[in-house]
């Protein structure tokens, strides 16, 4: 039993039904607070924790930690310390946020340096990313691309159940939720045209993904095997990887997706913890044919974390939930995914980030992109508001949660919301 | 004409024949003294310079540098200063080690601090690569790779001359030259076989190609336009993009090179400024259908530099060079990548590394990889020891090397050189 998740833990911080940020998740995050300081944080209820201050102030101190390793632009140095020393943070925030625990709840002053309104603060990228990655692990999404593309007859590829695919994206325009997106401009291939033309994606698309962020691996040439693998995890987030569709048909063959996905991609704030996930463990989808002996893992290697999607067309306040899907759908775990990753020798450092692919269920109004929800743009969703859409629009405002729930505990992670506007005019 | 390119200028530090660093070329590179200090560091024949204690002794005095932005791990700090900077910075070094100079040449003491033999630092990683992104430009590497595993008779994929090709790769794994690269280990499917297996890549290449390295760019969402371009490249290192041909064949269909190519890249240690290269300008070669106009770019973006691949098998001292090429053939300039990277709102960071991708020219001695000079595997190279190559082997030491030339002015780039050794064994 991880300490921090006991359930029957209560907070002397008021934790709003329904809140993702019960005093069992525990999350850690960067925010700046409105006297313009940038700390690293936790959060219970709707209390931002500035855990610089709660350091400065003597809570840790039976913790051997770093002088200042939350006074930081980013978690990277926290999340480069050892496991042991991340739970024992997570038990302490506990311990200090229980109602039976007086010292800050009875110290005003202390209280005062160490807790803000999460409405107050501005959420900043929780990390760092090193190296971005990512996979395309839902076998829902990656047969609908198929029918969609290539062979409905045959629509895996024959590599698809053998191997996670994956490949590299770009860590450099990976922006916290509340950042708009710009609509990217691109070569796109016209219909039975033979020249390309160039101007706005006309299919601008969102994936719904789950991403984990990770600790330091092994040095280069060394692997991590399925049973090390969570070991070398911190936590997860919320993903949505912006893709033009029209750009990517145009630039993928052969090297893969470029300027169709590198434009943006919009991450939560909060990274919750793979520990205040273990509630929620759940077996993957069986995997039929067998994997190579290097991808065989525990079989509860999946969690469930329940899915949205919404669209909020702009200037209005109503959204519109287009999606609803599930992290358990995953063919391929995250212990297979970063144990494929470094079979070959690939090291990973603290804040790298791995992401599913598109997370799509079995029906329609569970799959994860537009394009799959409007099938190629044949079929037109209609929204709250009365509009419909194929693909997201200038001013669509696009919202996705994820929360798990059991009994009477929700972990959730919030939200990943960005705006997309116009693309910036040419020169 | 830049100050610190003045044919003209002798140094006081001695300079060897057919040095590939001449007092015109100031690289810059970072080291560890025999001391063990870490400090960002330039270099004049075989001289490595310590530009931290210069800096600290007086010499950038009249330069508006921050205090010890050389004494780093890394150049990004410095890269992160304006151009002019950097340039004064290049210029002053010229000026303290012309031989009309007497302040340092005439200070024992000063020089005690700053100067060490090249061959007793250990030269590290000149930059923390943020995101690495690999072309694919040359149009001969391409049209050969395509006729091997697509089509003889349309070996050019429809987009490849309306697009600068590329694709993310990963930036852990680059390592600086003469550290060591393990074989990978990964999925491959025999010839006829219908289920893959796992073991040590059997087809391991080497790809030479040059990559440059950026200064800051723009916020996302914006572009940088091909007449900007050469404004955000700092400059250039040789690249060996180390590539396991089996383990891409099975995985690459449809999202590009993943495991294939992350286990490992090398990078020669000094960067060699776009100033140092000016001299060597060359037209690109022509290009036919026009580009879009967000392509199009001054005539002569290109540059001649010689290029050479050797091999050295385990226990000899012979190198065989199995290739001669020249980066002069590249089809795609750098300022066309750069603009078409960033033409969809991309952003780019100091110390980002955009690589060539394979530089193969016209002749068969001048293709850029053992799967071209070989022709995958049919025609085994012949080596000055009398062995044979199809791939590279366990123990093989691969150097690349490049320099320009003309009339007396050689400016190179010294060498990226790796052995590579056995996949290590699963645990």
């Amino acid at each position: 039993m991880i300490k921090a998740n006991n359930p029957n833990r209560k907070s002397w911080l008021s934790v709003p039904a329904d809140s993702d940020f019960p005093i069992q998740n525990i999350p850690f995050g960067v925010f700046k607070t409105p006297e313009g300081v940038v700390t690293c944080g936790s959060r219970i209820g709707d209390t931002a924790i500035d855990l610089a201050a709660l350091q400065q102030l003597g809570y840790f101190a039976s913790i051997d930690l770093p002088d200042g390793v939350f006074l930081a632009n980013d978690l990277n140095d926290f999340i480069s310390l050892s496991k042991d020393l991340q739970r024992a943070v997570r038990d302490a925030i506990a311990e200090v946020f229980d109602d039976n625990t007086a010292t800050l709840q009875n110290n005003k002053a202390h209280q005062s340096a160490v807790l803000h309104d999460v409405h107050a603060v501005e959420m900043l990228l929780p990390v760092t990313v090193g190296d971005y990655t990512d996979f395309y692990s839902s076998i829902e999404h990656a047969t609908n691309v198929g029918k969609m593309f290539r062979d409905p007859e045959n629509a895996l590829l024959p590599n698809w159940k053998h191997i996670p695919v994956g490949y590299h994206g770009r860590a450099s325009s990976i922006i916290v939720s509340g950042e708009p997106v710009y609509r990217p401009m691109g070569q796109t291939l016209p219909p039975n045209a033979n020249a390309p033309v160039f101007g706005p994606s006309k299919r601008l698309d969102f994936e719904l993904e789950m991403a984990f962020i990770t600790r330091n691996g092994k040095p280069l040439g060394e692997r991590i095997s399925t049973t090390e693998a969570e070991d070398y995890i911190f936590g997860m987030v919320i993903f949505n990887d912006w893709s033009a569709r029209d750009i990517q048909k145009w630039e993928y063959v052969p090297l893969g997706p470029f300027l169709a996905k590198n434009f943006a991609s919009t991450i939560s704030p909060w990274i919750v913890t793979l520990d205040a996930l273990e509630p929620f463990r759940v077996a993957s989808p069986e995997q039929n044919p067998e994997v190579l002996p290097y991808l065989k893992a525990r079989k509860d290697g999946n969690f469930d974390i329940q899915l949205s999607v919404s669209i909020t067309p702009e200037k209005q306040t109503e959204e519109s939930i287009v999606c609803q899907s599930n992290f358990k759908f995953m063919y391929w775990s995250m212990a297979q995914q970063l144990a494929h990753h470094t079979v070959g020798g690939c090291n990973i450092k603290a804040g790298d980030l791995l992401a599913s692919g598109t997370i799509s269920g079995k029906t329609p109004d569970s799959f994860g992109s537009m394009l799959e929800l409007s099938w190629s743009g044949k079929n037109p969703l209609s929204l709250k508001t009365g509009e419909t859409r194929t693909f997201i629009e200038d001013g669509d405002t696009v919202t996705m949660r994820a929360f798990c729930q059991k009994n009477d505990l929700r972990i959730g992670f919030g939200m990943a919301q960005s705006q997309l506007l116009p693309a910036l005019p040419m020169e």
